[in-house]
């Protein structure tokens, strides 16, 4: 079945340890006092679609400071999941990215080596065949405080331009 | 027949004279010497997409600067074509800023009131039945020297929801 989805924020901050545990937790045990029955807030569906990853996950993202996303990012890595990330080059190195905790973690992470003022892209790829793109950075004002969007499609028509988009963008940015 | 398409950016620069010249011009006055016949780049079919609108055209982005679009939008404006605009509070007084000329030309312009950080989304209805989005804020740094992606769709499943929410949001963002 078709999956067409446009999710909005800011969203209502609401706990996703539920999702972030490993699946043999219930997340239960959470003392953070934020219901976690609710899973249809934009936050949890987007979470949610990225740790459907089995494959690959191909993030290409503006600025990358989101903790929560991070961690998700580095649960998939953890699990086998083949994931890959670009960035900006000038933002990868501000106060509170994370691009240096997923290289720590092992996760290839790539940047701009063009001429190009700022990578300001903000798409993901789960699998190769559910695209994730919009105007949302993964950072917790984005998520928590800005009005932006990001369309979930499998249509393929519309995941093939990004998924050839991606992969250009990460062979032309290889620094070896 | 569908529409699908993915433009891609930064564009290198191309002459729109023809594009934006009342339509009984040619276009082929212009002194610019870049070649008026490639009409297939990024900006052009950005400005085709955005100049086909003979109904409305509802416009949600953050920074709003760059002229072509500017003068694309006044076009449109002139010719009858119901026009709005939702933009941030903040970046609509930064120089440069198309804003007060939109305002001036008699253009309905709307701000966020809520206390939402940032009006982030970059997105355009046209027709209420056409969608462009994605990372490309209407600047020339944007088109010109960014990484950045929109996607155009006529998909009804997913231009309904961008539809409505600028609906709401222009009706919460009224002034009056
Ligand atoms: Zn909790
Ligand atoms: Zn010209």
């Amino acid at each position: 079945p078709r999956v067409t989805e446009v999710l909005f924020f800011p969203c209502e901050s609401s706990c996703t340890e539920g999702l972030l545990s490993a699946e043999d937790a219930s997340g239960d045990h959470c003392l953070c006092g934020v219901p976690h029955a609710v899973r249809r807030d934009s936050f949890s569906r987007l979470l949610s679609h990225l740790l459907s990853a089995r494959v690959s996950l191909d993030v290409c993202v503006f600025s990358f400071s989101h903790l929560e996303l991070s961690r998700a990012v580095q649960l998939l890595h953890a699990r086998g999941v083949c994931v890959r990330v670009i960035t900006d080059r000038d933002y990868q190195a501000i106060n509170g990215s994370q691009i240096g905790a997923l290289r720590k973690a092992g996760i290839c992470v790539r940047h701009e080596l063009s001429g190009a003022v700022h990578m300001h892209h903000k798409f993901a790829l789960v699998d190769g065949r559910l695209l994730l793109s919009g105007s949302l950075n993964w950072t917790l004002t984005a998520v928590q405080s800005n009005q932006e969007n990001v369309l979930v499609t499998d249509d393929p028509a519309i995941v093939a331009p990004y998924r050839t988009h991606f992969q250009r963008m990460w062979e032309d940015n290889d620094p070896a």
